[in-house]
């Protein structure tokens, strides 16, 4: 594995390979996990080559958002990107991606004023901006996202077709802790008590699929049934239980195709999102 | 030439080409004059495959512009295109660009709010949106712009840079008529006696250059010279006169480096644009 800080770093090293070799890209903020380890086994079992980038991207926090406190553990990350086989790492500093404030930026107007993009203004046109500039850069053939963040890969999916990226996305089922609880960086700000109860939002979702399979088609009240059991069971409190189309992520009037139910809760310093998606 | 006029039918001709194989890119808004064969000549020097795109773009006209009457002649068009040594015309309906209300557009911050984007709230950011899905369509190696809409040339050698596009932007100097005006498609909406006044534009420019050139330092002043020039031979409404760093289009406090002298003159039925950009 070879370690790059630099766009031309970066470009050098892909300009030695050859043309017919297929590039699988790996986006994250780093703080890697299995869930990640995944996506590089998927890219590297499709592709020649596989690039991961580690970048914990400013443009997608917001003013009151973890930018600072957001895990990271470079010497880690290396280590675990280099065991599950990743060619070529990309870890820039902030301001070899923004030498200076941006000028140009993607803005996103569908798939993001639901779920967690109501809270989080703007923060889609960060992600979309950066994955603009990483996809220039690195040019793969495929792009390697995890569902667990169901509307990120909603939003690249609509990126990707509506620039007609080149890329084909990869999107690729959540890991998940052996009590059902999904892997995630920030997993580790739960306290011992709240880590116990976390598995519930997984378990909530599995009770709503079991529910709408077994035919009931009234949203409210499955919602109803997530949210009483996640009340109940945990000291979490709800920022919002959704069921939408998917990928479109639009309101349904009837529970009908394929459908996300999505949730987000917030614990004393950790705020966990899980989902699943369902083709009725 | 082959004529296409679908992404698919696009993508399907580019995927014949060999990967050695460069492509130069000319993308316009039609109505062909010498000034886009300069860019086709200039492309098919530099590359294998030329492709041609023609695409009134409506997200870059306002609300007040003049994108129905914007003129077209897709005959005339095909004709010179051949005739200049196209390989691919694209040429696609607007419902092939944009099938729904854009979902993701390019915002551009700097650059923009000087010459004609003072006036053209919005402009920029719809040549940015249409070029980002055109680069992606056709993967150019180099892309060809011409210099009489300087301002564009600017934003979008920003564009290339800070988007990190693969692809080199060919700036091609302004093509004029015998008497100095600069061609445009617009030209045609000069009456006849605008007409004759219009190379004022052009010959201010250049007694502004060769002022600067004999030692003039002092903008207002060279600025009131073209001023006073085109209020007095012509019939022509100004619309601004400035004097800016180039590419970066800075207000300057001295003239020096590389600079640019942009005026718009508003005739009756046609707002006429010209340049010279001079390194001091």
């Amino acid at each position: 594995m070879i370690v790059v800080e630099t766009k031309q770093d970066l470009i050098n090293k892909l300009d030695s390979y050859q043309s017919h070799q297929t590039i699988g890209f790996v986006p994250t903020m780093g703080f890697l996990h299995e869930g990640h380890v995944k996506l590089i086994e998927e890219a590297r079992k499709a592709n020649d080559i596989v690039v991961l980038s580690i970048f914990v991207n400013p443009l997608q926090f917001g003013p009151n958002e973890d930018f600072e406190s957001y895990p990271r553990d470079a010497e880690r990350d290396e280590a675990i990107a280099k065991q599950a086989g990743v060619h070529v790492l990309f870890r820039p500093q902030v301001d070899e991606m923004y030498p200076e404030k941006p000028s140009y930026t993607v803005s996103v107007r569908n798939r993001v004023n639901v779920l967690c993009g109501k809270s989080r203004n703007g923060h889609f046109d960060g992600v979309a901006t950066v994955l603009t500039k990483l996809f220039h850069l690195v040019q793969p053939n495929r792009a390697y996202f995890g569902m667990k963040d169901a509307q990120q890969v909603a939003v690249i999916d609509g990126l990707i077709k509506e620039f007609h990226f080149p890329i084909d996305l990869v999107p690729v089922s959540t890991v998940r802790e052996e009590d059902g609880l999904a892997k995630s960086s920030r997993n580790v700000y739960l306290n011992k008590e709240e880590r116990s109860q976390a598995p519930i939002l997984y378990k909530s979702l599995k009770i709503a699929e079991e529910t709408i399979l077994n035919g009931e088609r009234n949203k409210q009240a499955i919602i109803e049934r997530v949210s009483s059991l996640i009340k109940t069971e945990t000291s979490g409190i709800i920022d919002y239980i959704e069921i939408l189309s998917y990928p479109e992520l639009k309101e349904l009037d009837v529970i009908n195709g394929k459908i996300i139910i999505a949730l987000a809760v917030k614990f004393t310093n950790a705020r966990l999102i899980d989902n699943i998606t369902i083709e009725i």
